[in-house]
């Protein structure tokens, strides 16, 4: 199919999208196309509004009055409109921090039930920065950090392992891990599960209430387009509360944080993973951007996350392939996550070059092109563009 | 002195003050007498513009761009902002996460350099959120922790010791620690000081790198005025910074961070202390805000919020203990904070009433009404227009 009846045919698809007016809560500026809403979603409508009722009212007019008015409840209520996203009970997920120290707590935790283990298993392609926190983990209990390829993580586990993480969609290849087999071998050898839902969190189904997982953490500013630094979120199932300890434990995990005990004792609920005051600004704009989710299926979601991105790769091979680009995730759409790689020698020249164009993806070592394909706005024109514009290299 | 003679030599003080045209730079609501900046500093005019800027512009129209042109280096760039308001050279803090959990890299950093000694010494009225997480930290190493009060501080420590901590200024009380004193003798035995300076920066001078002080951490939204939930910063001496290690050691305290190498390296610098993604708007808030900052003297600052505090101790007397409120805080200027805490029994209460007519101060359990002074923004006039009020219970 040649570029011009691609578009007439995206066209055709956008035109019946059910989904497609979503894209009116982003205020996208005119002539950009955004394919990285897998690293930082675009500016919402309703967050713009909301910063500046939290800055002009909330701050200038109301200020300390506005703690118990609204944002000492701000964690919690904000877990709650993330939870039905990661298919978590209500009050059972709670937005704090980063993703990083989210899952610096859920390990710490996790090893604290299991400390008569010894080995820590993780998937050696996981985003650097969870195998750190891991490094860190297995250090301090002077455990065996055991890092293995995704499809070897099954096998890696048995009846030594205290704790196995991963994160669900590869940031880098988009593939999908094996959540339910993966979760099942964890919890069959005694171990528990964490999960890193990055890249899944507003893009890709999850569930984890029904899949029993026992942690899960994730990202406020990817496909959830909370803003830049955006708060993470972590999720505890209920069986696991009552006995998790996090390490963080500041006055926020507190059971009565405003009577200042000197002793600790932890909050009943999911906000004894709290530590301290919460980035109001930041999470505010999380919040406000959670409403685009208030009316949608994760199901129709998901279903054209698939389309746009298996759109692009029947587009990749018609167009791309032949000029030195290679398909570096996964073809089968159900083993995929919301954006796709593609491996390209000059690939960081040409992001760059198209990004001065206003054509927006991203690069990350050593050759990889990434393009965030994020259902609440790009449409499949926007796809027709991106591949004439690489193409066209 | 009857208060209206008062209002005279106040308006005659302030006509003199040379911090007085500072307040020009605060957006304070017309009516609003805001004596809890020792909580949640009020809006800076450029704190509003930036993050218009920092919304309109960084996020919706450069987006991700924005990181590389700007974000990545805020950490850093805020923490140098910091670092004179608290006596510290350039590039020995930095900015990040809230005071908490820079405590508790502060903490675990220190006891793993002391891990053959056994105790962690803290103020056993420090803000309670410092006491968790010290609890916490010698949990983790099987350590005592030994809770006493500020003055017995000294006699706690013997080489057994590994780490004291405290708050510079006590968060009730006001009551100013002796920095120099302590950490002298936490030196002389072998162990290491962290400093918490929640109620220090801003409105207390300090010196983190003439007295020596091991590492010292702080908030960024009470006198700094970064806006709720800004995020905090952590110093440490560079004489330390190589052999330091913390356990949140997500990807942004990497080397080479962006080469997403699967092993950990620490950065070489103070970035060795961060974990994961900054909030961005909170930081640019607080970063717009810290320029009121740029031109003034700490010791002119200091002089004016004893002027301020002085004031209203000595209005205390004329007006107030014989009404049954009780000074709470020292009454020598040198070793009182920028706060002044009174107790009252009907303290709770009245907070709550004069909040409502818009005179602003908070209450800490079990009966102690805090009036914060800030020298920035409180007027002489101010302090009187406070004292009428509380007379008039």
């Amino acid at each position: 199919m040649n570029l011009n009846d691609a578009r007439t045919l995206a066209r055709d698809l956008d035109a019946k999208d059910p989904l497609a007016s979503l894209r009116s809560h982003f205020d996208i500026p005119e002539g950009t196309f955004y394919f990285d809403g897998n690293s930082l979603g675009p500016l919402t409508f309703r967050s713009r509004e909301v910063l500046h009722r939290t800055i002009e009212f909330e701050w200038r007019e109301r200020l300390i009055r506005s703690w118990n008015e609204d944002w000492l409840a701000m964690p919690a209520r904000v877990g709650n409109l993330i939870a039905p996203i990661i298919g978590a009970a209500q009050d059972t997920v709670i937005c704090a921090d980063n993703t990083s120290i989210n899952l610096h707590k859920a390990l710490m935790a996790a090893v604290a039930l299991r400390k008569d283990r010894s080995e820590i298993v993780v998937d050696i392609n996981n985003f650097p920065s969870d195998i750190y926190i891991a490094q860190s983990v297995a250090r301090q209990h002077h455990m065996k950090l055991v890092a293995v390829p995704a499809d070897e993580i099954i096998g890696a586990i048995n009846t030594n392992t205290a704790v196995v993480t991963a994160t669900h969609v590869d940031y880098r290849s988009a593939q999908i891990l094996d959540v339910e087999g993966i979760t099942k071998v964890t919890h069959s050898h005694g171990a528990l599960m964490v999960w890193d839902l990055a890249h899944t969190a507003g893009a890709v189904p999850f569930e984890a209430a029904a899949l029993d997982v026992d942690f899960a953490v994730g990202c406020g500013y990817k496909y959830l387009n909370g803003g830049p630094g955006a708060p993470a979120f972590i999720y505890v199932a209920p069986r696991l509360l009552e006995e998790s300890d996090q390490p963080l434990q500041g006055w926020w995990a507190h059971a009565v944080p405003f009577e200042f005990e000197v002793g600790f004792r932890p909050a009943e609920g999911i906000s004894r993973f709290l530590t301290g005051t919460a980035n109001v600004l930041s999470m505010k704009s999380l919040e406000a951007a959670l409403e685009v989710f208030d009316s949608i299926s994760l199901g129709k979601l998901r279903e054209k996350s698939m389309g746009l991105s298996t759109l692009f790769i029947d587009l990749f091979d018609a167009h791309l392939a032949a000029k030195g680009f290679t398909l570096e995730s996964p073809r089968n759409p159900v083993s995929r996550g919301s954006h796709v790689a593609l491996g390209f020698s000059d690939g960081k020249a040409l992001v760059e070059a198209m990004s001065a164009e206003g054509i927006i993806a991203d690069f990350r070592p050593p050759n990889l092109m990434r393009f965030g394909f994020a259902p609440l706005y790009n449409s499949h024109e926007d796809v027709v563009t991106l591949v004439e514009r690489l193409s066209a290299y």
